[in-house]
């Protein structure tokens, strides 16, 4: 697909997400790491104006000056910025507006791709194109703990991915103590975080095939797993206590039976689907509670081609660093991966919340180790007896 | 008017000053003191459906039982309520459910009110009408606030209620010391806070004819009254540090200019108008700036034929206590007064936001001594000499 | 006794009160409430030397320019002061450099005292002797509050002020509506607060003779009177949820049994001594509950002749308000009062940890509604029916 | 030296660090990390009884059962434990009564040691010995948190442990690719966090051969390195911010110089020594700002042998997470590393703070990224070009 198409293909898939919302929901911020959807539509439409139009564009007039503010989210380097917890509270420009502004900066890039393009700018589409697309991915994370945390649990929509039960059983891949190579090799796009393919040791180790599931999270709860601190961090620990917890993410218990807000309402919880929204105090006490670990996540990517992935995102125990040789790229588009090398974890593989084609074995996502509101699973590892 | 032609044209009233707003407008919550403006539309209709259709009108059908749950303010005699800070995260039902809901209300107050009254529905009523107005008073005081926090400063509307500059000259009206009476006298409607008209002995005082001004507010900052803690109360001066505060709310210092935000958007500050939107910390200070006092509610109401009012709600140095006899009305609806009757301070008087007869001098407003987004300025008492 | 006679004893008051103390308790600040028990001795002693002796006693020497900056407490005309939350961070002067620190200053005042004095000093060392009064009693709810708040509740003294039980019938006490006189009368020492005795119209009411006991306070909770919110101020009822309560402080249900914590240590609870240890909001729930009110503090005032008072501060149902005329004095004596009338309420009496001779029928007491580390208690009211 | 001998050596030299202090300085605790120093000598003399006495010593009766559950610590698995920020409020027992507490535990232990000792219970003595060694350092940094916090910056002793200038020039010592091994060797004692030695490959590094300087921080400082978030991680940039932080701890700009509070009390910044009381965010900044970065531990660990240190603890790049094979002890004994593993970075070396052959090139000690009252420096690292 040529560039023209494959923008074109990304921008409309951000649309087609909003379509099931009303302007209500648009423009609500329920907590502090939860962007107002309307928020997600302006801030990608205005890195293409920022990064693309603007520098590479020959007479492009910038929509607004007052979107270049609002808009902007973490970029320290381009300008004042509406602080993260005040986004919520912006009710204009309302949905409508942010949908012409679109339009307006859709049609400025559908002709600016149909002129030649320099590697430089080639460089930055590609990375506009992942940016809304990672976008897209925390679209659904908020929209779903926006309507998820109403008194009246509405559903998003009934066509939004799913997870579906998994294999029953479970076995280990057991790899063999020696030199791997980890990161990204190959020449399409990747992040700077993923660059610097090198050496690693790894000892022996195994890794299952599949992802813990709801059944056997419900085990753990069962027996007393989120009342025992020997299975748990001390961060973690504290969390849990601070915030009373006794189940992942959008469980409740009603009447004696479990049930998961998912993006189509209330549902009966499925046993057989692997369990998510899990933080990674979660992942890591069920992981001791099993008396195995999580993967490292040089593990994981070394294991990636022996099981299947991707309903899921997989919490590893590697904190989230740079790779020998890392370098911030310059300026703003520097400010992407970098800064966030501190206190939070990696995690591998992908999402059904993911678009298509987004991720790869070497992607590594991160999150502070107490988020639980993206889509995150437990995989388990352990060491070769 | 007939009971019908009232109900009418104050239910009409909250919507058209709904009508500037934007759908993302309704939902919002930037202060945990503000209400959604949905919100407001919603409650006072769940207060017709709650307190007058289903005890008075035979075989009213609750519209949704969800609703009940969703709009109670404060009423805990009412079922379980949404609690005040997390109504902002809420949206839905959005405003159109909403009008359908005042649409659908409406039509059965309208059959009923056609049927004949009992005394003891129509006391229930006379309170419902006057709780709709205090709301439309609020939902004023609300949009202005998430209007007035927006980075762009949007206009609510050209033909809001504004204020106009009055006289120059102050004179200083005096009463002698002596028995007066003070409470509700008539047999119209009141709250029953008013109640218990009631003897008081006052001292000689003297209290201003007209109200403060932003001009001499001004000479108040410019001489650094937002920096003598002699002027102020201990809290007072807390706050004030606390919120590192230099001027009244929606106030703007802009290249060498001062502005202030109001419901027709950014406007030079005008100085012959009466300044608006302080506390009672600030009404203090000024007035111990002035070598003066704020007056007392007794001594307001005693003088309140003298002078005019109406254009602010006016801070007096009484706070909130029940007059002797004061007794709660049974019930959800003996929730309305007696409870706030710790902390905070009374206001007299009524405001451009009020709407029309719907205060009288014997009225009893009243805020936390902090609040400053209510329309609330500054007359000055003294004592005798 | 003269002057130099009531210095001293006085004085030596509260080093008695000091001694059962280990030089830990000393520097301890476990709530932002309470001042750690070395500062009262500490201020106390500055407070004659800044307002004493260095304006009235011809080259007196500073003892240590620190100690000025040190322990000052909220008057902020007297140079930067330490905040008081930072109060319990300070170990050093240690409390045997207090000492030496009141050593000083006594010798100073002593020989002072031998001196002509002026009328403007005997005013000021008046006001003193109130003052290290004041801190006396203080000094008694903060160490309470030390030693009570630790696992091992140990005991302060043996010979502590303790409370007797009282009568066990209540009669009530009428008075007939008209005009009364409230405020200091006399020609000896009051604080400004008092002055400006006044005429008050007061309605027909009834006063109890007695203080409610903890037989009583005990038939309140059983009833549930910590469970329905009618019976509380809106504020007293989020207070009492945020914080959890269930009981006076110092109560303990240990083994299905009550228990006080008490200056000698944990006692059981004695069921017909007067409940003390209730904040303004449980002593205003609990008059709910009996259907019946606090009495307002011109009440109080007016009927204080006929009855005893004395074991607890009383709460009434008055702001803390100035009263007409009031004008606070020039200057760092001028924060002693008039500052806090605003968010506190009145208590009338005195208690059994208030120096002798301190208290008087028209002295006012104040607290925030929600503080109840002081010792205060219970007295109802009711209107005439 | 035989284990009677060491165990009174290291137990004595706890009572020296003790010795300069007043009773007041033992019970207080100025922020919720800094422990009171009373509690550090209670604490480690509880572990002896707790861990030794009661599993090894027969007929060992227990000193006072109240004292298990004040001076535990972190210890879940041991009884009820006071939490950590009511450990400052804790003015009984006193530092006299604690001192008799240690006596007597030191009389058992030293009957106890010159009876035949396990394998396991000699074990067990070897942690308790090293605990001990890590309190005396924990002691030192609260000491000086706590004096350094006091307006009159009191002195702790003239003998302290102080930094001495070092070398001026900076050489870096080269490392080529490869593979290393890290962790503990030998037959000494080491924590079960330095265990599982093991193959790490490493890229080709550099690392210099000192400690980053006072004047070359100044530098920083002066070139603006606390303004320029480039520098900065995210969450280190928020924490800069929030707490307004423009240079190390303890550092004072008072009349245009430069002083730092120390052990001595407050002194002249010295340009030529190490900088310290650095946290991680600045020790990265910093970094940054010289185009370099910190190194990682095993990189640390791998050159070790080639550059001096031991006067401050050395940041590095590395989180602290567990080696592979890592397995926690189990009991009470196994709260000691593991549950740390989470949030917290690694450092290396050791300080002038830290008791004389307590640490190994192998030793991994750790604290949250924001922590600075603990001794620590930067030592910079990059990778080769």
């Amino acid at each position: 697909m040529d560039l023209l198409q494959t923008y074109k293909k990304v921008r409309q898939h951000s649309e087609v997400l909003a379509a099931p919302l009303i302007p209500e929901d648009f423009s609500i911020q329920p907590a502090i790491f939860v962007s107002p959807p309307k928020w997600h539509l302006a801030h990608t439409t205005w890195f293409w104006e920022q990064f693309v139009l603007l520098p590479f564009s020959k007479n492009y007039k910038v929509y607004d000056e007052d979107f270049a503010y609002l808009f902007n989210s973490y970029y320290n380097n381009v300008g004042k910025r509406v602080l993260r917890p005040d986004r919520g509270n912006m009710t204009r420009p309302g949905v409508d507006a942010v949908m012409r502004y679109r339009a307006y900066v859709d049609n400025a890039m559908q002709q600016f791709l149909q002129t030649p393009i320099t590697p430089e700018a080639a460089h930055v589409i590609a990375i506009g194109l992942n940016h809304e697309e990672q976008h897209q991915e925390l679209f659904l994370y908020d929209i779903k703990y926006i309507l998820g945390h109403q008194p009246t649990f509405p559903a998003y929509s009934n066509t939004a991915p799913f997870l579906k039960p998994g294999k029953k059983d479970t076995g280990f891949i057991a790899l063999p103590e020696g030199i791997y190579e980890i990161g990204y090799t190959g020449d399409s796009f990747c992040f700077d975080n993923e660059l610097g393919r090198h050496k690693v040791y790894l000892q022996d180790f195994e890794i299952a095939d599949r992802l813990v599931t709801n059944r056997e999270y419900l085990e753990f709860i069962h027996e007393g797993g989120y009342q025992d601190f020997n299975l748990w961090h001390d961060d973690g620990w504290h969390w849990k206590q601070d915030n009373d917890l006794k189940a992942p993410l959008y469980w409740h218990f009603i009447e004696e039976e479990w049930y998961e807000y998912d993006l189509n309402g209330l549902q009966y919880l499925d046993p057989d689907a692997p369990v998510k929204h899990v933080s990674f105090y979660e992942a890591a006490a069920y992981a001791a509670w099993k008396k195995m670990r999580l993967p490292t996540e040089a593990e994981w990517e070394a294991a990636s081609g022996h099981f299947s992935w991707g309903s899921l995102w997989e919490w590893t125990n590697s904190a989230y660093l740079p790779y020998p040789g890392f370098n911030k790229a310059p300026g703003a588009l520097g400010e992407y991966n970098g800064k966030f090398m501190v206190n939070t974890m990696v995690l591998r593989g992908a999402s059904v919340a993911t678009p298509e084609n987004h991720s790869r074995s070497s992607y590594r996502n991160f999150f502070y180790p107490d988020m639980r509101w993206q889509y995150a699973g437990i995989r388990l590892a352990k060491d070769k007896i």
